[in-house]
């Protein structure tokens, strides 16, 4: 079998992809790009020397692409490529091109997308992001609830968490946090229901129970509405308490990210 | 004198600017973009509807540059011209050159520096935001002391609050909130001593003051640090306390501007 030399280290010549028609480039490209590929395949992508290796320890890892340089640092800190399973290198001029970070880090990894079946713990704390637009927002919620001890976060017709933005945003949080998916809403109510779970509107209103004062026990969820508009008032009504952050300055200092990070902190604490 | 008509309204025809090489629209642009500007004329510049309400709110504006739709929209809500002072309309092929949003709003002003001597009351509770570098976190700190009634906010080393990236993301809390700069740390440490202000460094170390047990009596000033470095550790010590959040997950999983918004909710609480 033809070889070639890559950083010190000797690989298959048919792990070599220079070509950007070769069918991993272009499915690496359509999942980036696009949701309904992503829905299709199970796939997603992310970029990254640090949250590839998170990606790894998850065992979340479908294939990864190096350049020969990044290939090299891979190695270096003690990265086993054996262990992976599926890896190419990747020529610089493919990783320009399917990066979309200003400053590529030549690692690419396609991962599978899990399960999303909520499971919710008796006692657990959870966080339902119900109809978020922003990426970054997305990120910085699942991030923060990673550092407060959330238990688990449950997407209501908010954005895709497998969109490579929030995926960015994330951190690597997106692999240590519990993150599931239910876009109906009936059928979120009636899972929290079911299981007996507590639930709670975050809204602004001097009359709801202020954070500092709401209930701790047993398994609760508190509902986080989209940036611009907070949560719909029918969706907090159908919640069991609407609880409040009480502000001094102007209603719109609080950003919907801010907002969630103080609640998931008085909620965890 | 010849006039001209805008939006229903008649307006003095040396109103109307359509050079790009105007010098009112030069200096707005060099304002724009260059800190030494900002600095050497005392003024910033900032754009929207919004935010400029703010400003003519606080007294702060110069000069507005309005486009026809603009100004017409600005007399709908009712804005009065007459209380602005100096004025113009500019046209819609200027708004789009000196804009830095993708869809101008065709509203702009050159506001004036405030003069930024820290003034520190009995009892204030302050933030001091140490060689924080990225607009958005210094914005988002901004506009969340807005919120919970932080005192006031010392910048030390950290980028520039009249960039417009800066004063954009403060969404007009800027005007709200007191924000003084001192640069020079020695006198910085001086001055808060002078003051009996007690400081507190926020640190990622587990054997720091929990921030849920932290005192609240007196005058406080908490010292945030850099995304990536934190506070660097001889100022860490040169404080009072070292105060910390109790976090599960990663260390990475708090943002500079998560971790402030954290601390100033239990420092005002």
């Amino acid at each position: 079998m033809e070889t070639i030399s890559v950083g010190g280290y000797t690989v298959p010549a048919d792990r070599y992809l220079a070509s950007k028609d070769n069918p991993k480039i272009k499915l690496y490209q359509k999942l980036s790009s696009l949701k309904k590929e992503r829905q299709r395949y199970g796939l997603f992508v992310l970029e990254g020397q640090r949250i590839v290796k998170d990606a790894l320890d998850a065992d979340a890892v479908h294939f990864i692409f190096f350049t020969g340089k990044a290939f090299a640092e891979f190695r270096e800190n003690g990265g086993d490529p054996g262990s992976i399973g599926e890896w190419y290198i990747i020529s610089d001029d493919l990783a320009e091109r399917i990066s979309q970070t200003e400053t590529p880090q030549g690692c690419f990894a396609v991962c599978r997308i899990p399960q999303s079946v909520p499971l919710l713990t008796e006692g657990g704390k959870y966080v339902v992001l119900y109809g978020l637009q922003d990426p970054g927002n997305m990120g910085t919620v699942i991030r923060t609830a990673d550092a407060f001890g959330i238990d688990g976060i449950i997407l209501c017709g908010s954005c895709d968490l497998y969109n490579p933005k929030t995926v960015r945003s994330t951190m690597g949080s997106l692999f240590r946090e519990r993150i599931s998916v239910v876009n109906d809403a009936d059928q979120l109510f009636a899972l929290l229901k079911a299981q007996n779970v507590q639930t709670l509107a975050a809204v602004i209103d001097t009359d709801a129970v202020k954070v500092t004062e709401m209930p701790h026990s047993g398994t609760q969820a508190v509902f986080i509405g989209n940036e611009g508009r907070g949560l719909p008032p029918e969706t907090a009504q159908r919640c069991d308490m609407r609880i409040t952050i009480p502000m001094q300055g102007s209603i719109n200092s609080l950003n919907a990210a801010m907002a969630a990070g103080v609640i998931m902190w008085e909620m965890k604490k």
